[in-house]
């Protein structure tokens, strides 16, 4: 199903951006875990926008309702659902035909897809709104890892081409992810915002947009986690990550730096260390034969830049037949990498919990 | 499930390196459709072990024999079962007991995951001889595509440093994918061939191994195949190229590359051709919103190097609880890069058989 | 997943009786296809509770919402989401704890599965009231499908031992199926309402319950439709319906009572009938070898009697751990089958464009 | 998908009855279960056509092969597929075009929904000789079950008019459901053996056939197990029961005869046995909302008189477009319900195996 996921955990997101309202579905959560909200709403605001720019806090109005699944601040173990309200929205302002396709958006595919019925108004349901929902059921999914080690965070890895350090894969500690999580633009090297800020600046002076990559870890989670084939720690990953819009690649370990390396380069040795089996390197990212070593899980996902920008460019005309211009109006995320952050921890969250869901004995 | 893959195409790969069998069934493929065994076999062999280094053909018992789903040549629409015999194996050679782990294998993940019952001889369930059957669930996926104008090639873009020529996104001719069926070695521009077998055959000799990248092309393929989120072209190609071993890294269109342009670079205006929208340049990889765009799919899979090398390496003893040294012994590939170009075309032509089978009308 | 439901057509319910809300998402409905919402509603009035004694429309707070999935009366392919608030409910007079388990009810089961952390306040997500998100999804389904000639309707075959005149399998009117969707109690002939009414009267006044059969027919399926072993028509019904709190059994074409006879009496012969094959008789109800034959689906459910009753009865204290005794308070239904009717109905509708929804060919 | 079942442990069954070997794939089992092999070929043995009338062992050819997933007796974890080779047949005989269906069966179904591509032959993959590698599952599953105290059985309820005694739902011995797997002809009192055998041979005498109920039981299952809504005890034995051919209809505790009864005559009290609470009656047959109770589950399915009788019947002549006669020639069971009941034993195992392995808790 196109916006389900899991088998385990099953999430199932629904909404489209000038609807009624957005939300999920979370099935398979244990029973009885405790869900702080507090909690819950800061890592929603991570990804608000404008949460970057201004100390105003979120609307109210985004709020997310708790419909089911939790009483008393704990999970009852029935399906989870929020529901946000959509609010600010002009939908009298649009129709819901399509004529001018944005490049590189879905107005087009989307439409043929639907055979033109699909609510075109602020990207239906391929808005970037519907990462919302994906960071309500990361946040849970987040609490009940935590309480068990599992320790969840990500920076900016790049801006163009402006990069930050990249985490030392051998040895993440909790602080440093947590000072990530309360960091407004999580980089790791602090020297490295001010340039990647001025290129983004930049693209918006231009009516442009920049694309980047953020680079997510999970430590803590216990050796012999996930399955070989198509049940790995690679697979499960990678099938919720592309579902956060404008993601176009992902990598983990050593990646495609790794394609190029030598085997004697890119191995990692297993060593004992206080008489536990590590790895001296992490060129493997935390999973070989798609199961978790014990290290840290360590993956990459490029993110395309922003395909509304505001000038002109060439698209067609579907109705007139014809090839034509076009101007974008609103304004957009000059670099949607910067909120993409908690989005994509989100995501490794819950492709965590399914993992760790699945029962191998009895 | 690990070893199963799909919803409406369903592949359920079997069988261990050193058991009685390997194999797979398919369900779900349509009735009536031809299966010409011969170019199947032409498909199999392409992956198999020394067809690169000499003429001698496969040896037959490397044959796949067909237990069902196939009628006078045609597809019955009944589970499709396909078994190849394991043969020259030496399974009384080796006991099943886990010492010391390979780096970068799956031994003692596999190990632990399994409470120690999997099955070691030849890396069991975790070898590479496992993509032979997805090779065959791919030549029969193809043969049903090629059959509806979709076309399907790889090559190999890079081994270490060394690159071919990439596709042209926008321009791939269904010649160029013919021919690069046919090659032995999958490169384009025939000139990288030499350099990247020196660079292959020196880290046989030095003991070592290399990786590498292949990239892939599906064109063909209608515009409005697929579906948002979790459903998409990028989701459900990943989640099948991740089974594939050794595979680190996916992107799709420009990928990680694109992650570093700006907006007004990395777009594709849509423009009209002979009556027919198509995009002017192809960054987005034949994918616009997790649906197809009508242009070529286009991606990349980052091969790390072969874990097995015969150099001594850095392990541990997990019966002696202490740090010790291995030296593998066999024959491994030193660039697995060159088999796996069949591999990932047939992961390609199951997951657009799966994104094809998907019913949105009524 | 316990809450969801099916391939093609996914439903996820969401909910508990005494929580904000309730609702379901639907995934994989055709995009464009009308929805009348008055006739949704009217669906929903069937099952409402009240419906039968008074002339009062239902309270409008049980009016479900639509949040997606809906644009100007058509489906638009996203997921189609609707809430329904749960209002008048008193939950404050509710602990969460459970001492004397209700005979035949979920009570124990569920905080034994759930460690003691579910929602008991009305029955949680275990309530009756969970088959209204049911009801509209069916309500949905029914729309889709009888734009295309298949219609479903039910009655009811019997009340404790008193029986309506059962379907003719082999000749079931479009009319008949319709003037059973708007009786308030639903029988073929009217003569078996008095006694049946009688009946549950007289439970109710007994301060007990009665329990009974619902009958369904589905006609206008084409022939052709399901799949063999697991995926036939008697499998995707019966996994629904087993979803309809208190139905104990299912049985389809002559059922039990066909296991009575001789094959000669239970064969169907085949007939042409203006050119087109039928059965002369139905007892295989429709389905053969899993797949649809053309002629009406027949298929009965067995309901228990409501076990909420308000006599004396025995159980235990869990926290004492002693046998004690129970007095249930509240109204409840004294025979759930009346409102039965259109949940069975829709858990059909459901089932049958999941089926019709499954794509055989490319 | 039509032929795989299951979402913790997953059984994927191919084959066609004169192709050349059927066999399943199970995936999800646990590693390092002891499987006896004698035992398994026992419960083979019990389904085996000619079992019943002498005292000649199965031909050898019918033996499973194990290709993977078993090594030392022991599951590896790794999919285990098991092939069973089609011998004795007469496939050169056959043609593949279908002319005159037989009635109440799948012949014309099928047809229709292949689109005459379905091997045809010896009913393909319609034919009751795909029971024998769901034997072979649950007969692992089995195992894996009786380890943890979990006991399965069946017998003949009913053939025809005549009845055997039902099971004591509140007391059901492992003698008992041991004795009854050690029968040819499973019946709990034996007096109605030779009734029974009588109704079957007078059938066969006159070219016809009868049907039947087969009870089953399953003891020890704890408290807790299974889920509400799609989830339930119910949904997941009747997706797989009504998977094996013939079988009509499905009642669980005092299902369809339940629905007679007032609620206090239904409803089972709680009480103390011992320290632990029980059901005193067990009307509700194991389940309640889904979850088990730990009484026994009980469940009944009914089973149409075997299609094919070999005295003249009415059918159609497809290609003649005509009303035509069939005489159906080879033998056949006339009753399928004894050799039925292991198969439905075997269906009962692996649904509570599947329910066993869902990971509620972390």
């Amino acid at each position: 199903m196109s916006s389900t996921w899991g088998k385990n955990i099953e999430i199932s997101i629904f909404g489209e951006s000038h609807g009624s309202g957005i939300g999920v579905v979370i099935n398979g959560l244990p029973a009885g875990e405790d869900i702080d909200m507090d909690e819950l709403l800061a890592q929603m605001a991570r990804r608000a926008p404008g949460n970057d720019k201004t100390a105003t806090p979120r609307k109210e109005s985004d709020l997310p309702e708790i419909l089911s699944g939790i009483l008393n601040n704990k999970t009852t173990g029935a399906p989870l659902c929020t529901v946000i309200r959509n609010t600010n929205t002009r939908s009298q302002d649009y129709g819901n035909l399509l004529t001018t396709p944005r490049p590189s958006h879905a107005d087009l595919t989307g439409h043929v897809r639907y055979g033109g019925y699909n609510d075109l108004r602020g990207g239906g349901h391929f808005s970037g709104r519907l990462t919302a929902p994906l960071v309500f059921a990361g946040a849970v999914a987040r609490q009940i890892l935590e309480r068990r080690g599992i320790k969840i965070g990500a920076h900016i890895l790049s801006v163009g081409n402006i990069s930050d350090r990249p985490f030392d894969p051998t040895n993440i500690s909790d602080e440093l992810l947590a000072s990530l999580g309360r960091k407004k633009f999580a980089v790791i090297d602090e020297a490295s915002e001010a340039p990647m800020r001025e290129l983004i600046e930049c693209c918006r002076m231009s009516q442009d947009s920049i694309g980047g990559v953020v680079e997510s870890a999970v430590t803590g989670v216990p050796i012999g986690i996930g399955s070989p084939m198509f049940g790995g720690v690679e697979n499960v990953i990678s099938s919720i990550v592309f579902g956060v819009p404008a993601v176009k690649g992902i990598e983990f370990g050593s990646g495609f730096d790794g394609s190029k390396l030598k085997g004697s380069e890119n191995n990692d040795p297993f060593i004992y260390e206080n008489g536990t089996v590590k790895t001296a390197t992490n060129n493997h990212g935390g999973s070989l034969g798609g199961i978790t070593s014990g290290m840290p899980i360590i993956f990459r996902a490029a993110i395309k830049p922003t395909a509304s920008i505001s000038q002109k460019q060439n698209t067609v005309d579907i109705e007139k037949h014809e090839n034509t211009e076009l101007n974008i109006k609103g304004r957009h995320d000059p670099c949607i990498v910067v909120r993409a952050v908690p989005v994509i921890e989100s995501a490794a969250a819950i492709a965590v919990l399914e993992l760790m869901m699945e029962k191998t004995t009895l």
